[in-house]
């Protein structure tokens, strides 16, 4: 019984809290009826009209005044359509991350792991809905290029102190969208940082596939999407501590990670790495010498494709961070797409060369890796880099993904299909490769800093990069550190792997009641 | 012979009508060159100028103006972006109904499911082209928030009169798309609306896959998207007798269904109810006692993918039905993106949990079923309700379809995929929804009634609620009972169902011509 | 060894060109911080400010003036997230290419398919960033509806002097945009351009799969996306002669292809046939006696699923070429839409008619050939015709392509997928189409002819025909022709066919170091 509880729980839970919810009193504007007005044309561009303007405007110049409320409204509407389109797109991802991870794994356990990754998407949901939204942007001043009345900004943050300065740890409002957050930018923001939080949660079902119990994976779920993520997630973007670091202690614009490098795919790869080592390597792998057995996939056909559809939800991952299409700075929506698109080559190209140098043979696999370490990479820099450069840190990323997962082989980390190199160790590089070749064109004001975030390589001197190497530090001792406790204290409570018996005869029938090939002659 | 007339029949007469199109006046606005101008501005906020002030602008502030000109047009291009990308991706909702049916029966199928769910897209078009959309739409007052001239108020809605009131029909215009309907706001509309029927017209293939004959289901194709969905979409939306239930007898806003989870999703269920009905229950799938065979799908991983792209898809289906981003009550795209959201994953996790009291294991099988149960059923309610109710909704509908596949094992209707309980009767369940948690922040002016849509608990009485009950009877009558009306005689005219061997063979070489793995050694 | 140099000499020659390019002089706006200004807003519609409007409302009405700034903003907001989105969806189209590919081929040589479409993808970005896309808008005026600073009309066109008129062949700057082409507007159209050549190279690899070595398909990546695909982009797409046939000799308006019917498919279809001939058939594909084996593909639904995946995509593709949603002409998407709909629809049917009078069975591989065949057709002519006219050139194309694929089998070309006649035929029926079928609606302006683009049948005479009929003959002459070449030279210096041994045991081991499914048993 104990493997129905906690979902039952959190039903009962938000049943009651949105019954609650359902009666509050309707604040903030959820009819999107006042959002988007006048005021949104306020220094949407340089030439932009001032408050001042609009004011006067209003008796010498009626109709114009009356006029720019429209131009606000279609100034919201395109930031929305783009931001929205965008994390469909993210949202799409989940069925690569599904695909990736079942065709790198055993037809015995396919339906288990696509399970994992199906349910992992609805876990998700109800835990960030629940209180990881809440916690992460609860405090959050504004809602950035959304636009809109920012009523977020009458949350709690939580901080302590430090050094005299405030150290920001998490939001303390927003809970269940209820009440003032019941807003369409609330939701938009909402929306937007679910699919991202979504993200993260999937990671780990590919380190620790084949061998993970379901039931103990729904706690992780929650325990992901609920606490580890979102506070990570408050110190990087919510207005925390991190961010901080360059209003506070002159460390170049604070921490900066435009989409999510360590946000998103390092928490979600070190996490996979405290489970995978927690859990331990799946049975056959590794030799009594100590040398490992490669165990392929079972279905390249179906990687690629999850490959692919990762690299397409991509295109809302990078450039939809902006969070709108229209106003200061974001038409460089299109570099950054370019950015994206470039390191994704360069990362496979890369990955290609370094297994035909090393083994004579490109490797779909591998290829598909490195194309997914330069996605991972660039997603903290695609904004703040040249073309060239982002070139650059996809093609180093692909040889990092490459070594990395020689690397675990031969430190007895057993991770099916990549995820800890791929996500983990890229999604540092990335948070590195900021503080490396920001160059100084753009994201001027990010966290407070007027300057624009400039790394090391363009005359940045090491107040960025100082920054981005707390966040790595951070990264692991939180996402890292954290996960290993709370996998090691669920191992000796409740057990997190299947039994020996499972594991060789497939998970697919014990854990979730059918095979995924029925019908089909397996060997 | 018989199998090929209906097609050729189809397209002689299109490329007849085409010809004749193609010669006709040039009307309307095909080239897109006077839509989007300052008369697109009126309205578009609470403070945006009347048409009055434009006048009057003219001489005071002619620069202004002259710029309201670029600003509707503005408008007019962010809607229609908005469009037609929700337009896409309802489009690519095709794909996820050929995995998901595809996924869910059996091997020596899987051609002939996968060529009904391709080919019905194909079908779909031609009827809806044809005469559908004029049906449907062709006396629709204006082409809602998409903007332009309203070229569409030309046409004719046939009507009767009862109770002295005029109780709409279909419609009379727009056939093929010629003369005054070469325009591009008809065209957004007319696409957007495809796709809809194109997705109701393939929820049937489910429920009748692995025994219908081809050549019957081509004739279905054509009833469906020429005659059966059209009359209840023009009833519904396009200003018929249910749309006006309001305005004439005073029951709320009339029947409101904001996306369709009855003009498309309870209509194609209850389609496929009857389809089942009349067809039978496939060849083994209950034995002499009346007990149950589970005949399990032959691709949990192409079923879950399925899923996964249907949710995906699902973000244009809900908040695209705006039709338009930037305007007055556009902006709710934002809520209703996060309430589609919440409901499929409150359907997902309410469908897992009731599986594992049920029978001890999560089933992926029903934990995809409860995820789309939970979009169908917020379909219609998903911009009238507050997140909480959302996922209260979808909680109930991932139950209700476990029950409902139990239910109609039961009553030995054989749905292979489920479809009946999914679409057909969330369709439902979601109607009554509107009713049930309308909450009263949005919906003024719908269907020509000022009051914002309010459901029973929200203090709206039982007005509303009384409007959708009499929409899910219409649905009754019409969509289950004209369809088995068509399938009975259908039936008797020409036969419908495959005979014994091929069933028991497979239908795919025998009626698509080849198998879909030649190469896969099966069981 | 040979195998890694051309991917090595690549990245290295990248890699020191972007280190050049980080540090050049940052031009024009990377950041996005002056495009989208008042300017944009001088004749988006025609009733738009001038710049005369504009200088004289600074002073007569300054706050009308400050506000054009943010309509500018918007409108170039709105364009950019257009064209971007219909980027991403055009980039998506690489899955469906691989699965639509490896469906139709058997299994021993998945996970050869999968890697080349996969690879190509990659290739291709690098190739094109290069030098591609340099050469095919290194001269381009301006970005057409992109709006701001036409940052690459400094480039330089080199031409040669005919018959007294300049013959533009190709462009000269741009190259790995760097310096002053470092720019938001520079990227967007990148991107787009990139997409669409991906699409290009990719077509080959159906016609000449199971049985290309990859170490010389990586050498066609580069040659397709560094010189064939853009020399032949320039002439149609980047002011080269072509596009100037209307203004200099008076045909019609020179050769128009709207998303490139001729550009993009007929230039791939085209190099996969002279892959195919110089590459020789398949082993046991053709009998002694001339008589055709069919080789069944290994997996139906995966090829329908990437028939899809393509048909959603080609709303990116067809659509998204106007480059814009608000200002003169661009509403027109609508319409495009629509009439990439229909023939997508009537191609299908089409051929499933053909199908089921030759042989008397559907057919679902024709069927999917049938619409990729409508859709490839309509691309040229899509803007310039109506939805009749739309489902006309698709019927005719459904036809063709099952004709076409005879007719190759008759020729003894063996071309696994049909991709020949689908993308080659049919790209240059629909290159003709426009000449025959535009209607006069559209098109004023186009290459610098004031008319609307008008075809034979109506009344535009044989001119807009001509240059349709040139474009033909170029695309024999340099599609073909110099793919020919170069695979000729190819096979005489490195050799581009597996050996037979590899053939018949299949080439995902020997090529890509794996196999695509060990796991089943296969006949």
């Amino acid at each position: 019984m104990l493997k129905i509880n906690p979902i039952i729980l959190v039903i009962l839970l938000c049943a009651a809290l949105s019954l609650a919810s359902s009666v509050a009193v309707l604040a903030a504007d959820p009819a999107g009826a006042t959002t988007g007005s006048a005021q949104d044309v306020i220094g949407a561009t340089s030439g932009s009209p001032t408050a001042e303007d609009i004011k006067t405007a209003e008796k010498s110049e009626p109709f114009a005044a009356k006029l720019a409320d429209t131009v606000g409204q279609n100034r919201i509407g395109v930031n929305l359509v783009w931001t929205l389109v965008a994390a469909f797109l993210v949202m799409f991802m989940q069925a690569g991350f599904a695909l990736v991870e079942t065709g790198f794994t055993r037809a015995k356990n396919a339906a288990h792991t696509m399970f994992m990754n199906f349910s992992v998407y609805a876990i998700g949901i109800i835990g960030f809905y629940i209180c990881g939204f809440a916690l992460m942007y609860g405090a959050a001043g504004a809602i950035g290029n959304l636009g809109g009345t920012p009523t977020l900004a009458g949350g709690h943050e939580f901080a302590i102190s430090l050094f005299g300065k405030k150290f920001g740890l998490f939001g303390c409002s927003g809970f269940l969208l209820t009440g003032q957050y019941y807003d369409v930018m609330v939701c938009a923001l909402f929306l937007f940082q679910m699919v991202f939080m979504d993200t993260a949660v999937t990671i780990p079902t590919g380190a620790m596939a084949e061998r993970w119990k379901l039931s103990a994976f729904l706690f992780y779920g929650l325990f992901m999407s609920m606490i580890l993520y979102p506070l990570f997630g408050n110190w990087a973007w919510g207005g925390g501590w991190l961010s901080q670091l360059g209003a506070n202690f002159g460390l170049g614009n604070g921490y900066v990670d435009f989409a999510g490098s360590g946000v998103v795919h390092a928490v979600g790869g070190l996490c996979a790495l405290a489970g995978a080592i927690v859990l331990g390597p799946r049975i056959g792998k590794f030799n009594r010498n100590g040398s490992a057995n490669a165990i392929p996939g079972h279905h390249i056909p179906m990687a690629i494709l999850g490959t692919f559809i990762l690299a397409f939800g991509w295109f809302g991952f990078n450039p939809g961070s902006t969070l709108g299409a229209s106003g200061a700075g974001n038409l460089r929506i299109a570099l950054v797409a370019v950015t994206t698109m470039l390191a994704s080559a360069s990362g496979a190209a890369a990955a290609v060369t370094y297994m035909m140098i090393k083994v004579g043979k490109p490797d779909p696999t591998m290829a598909a890796n490195g194309m997914l370490a330069g996605l991972v990479a660039i997603t903290a820099p695609c904004a703040f880099v040249t073309p060239g450069e982002a070139f650059i840190i996809g093609a180093v990323a692909g040889v990092l993904v490459c070594a990395g997962v020689a690397f675990l082989d031969k430190i007895h980390v057993d991770d099916p299909v990549g995820a800890v190199a791929v996500h983990g160790m890229n999604g540092l590089w990335g948070v590195v490769a900021v503080g490396l070749f920001a160059d100084g064109t753009y994201g001027g004001g990010l966290n407070g800093v007027a300057r624009n975030v400039t790394g090391l390589f363009h005359g940045g001197g090491f107040g960025q990069l100082g920054a981005q190497l707390l966040g790595v530090l951070t990264l692991c001792v939180w996402a890292f550190g954290a996960s290993f406790v709370f996998f090691t204290l669920q191992k000796k409570i409740m057990g997190i792997r299947v039994s020996k018996d499972d594991e060789i005869t497939g998970l697919d029938m014990p854990e979730t009641g059918l095979v995924a090939y029925p019908e089909f002659e397996l060997r």
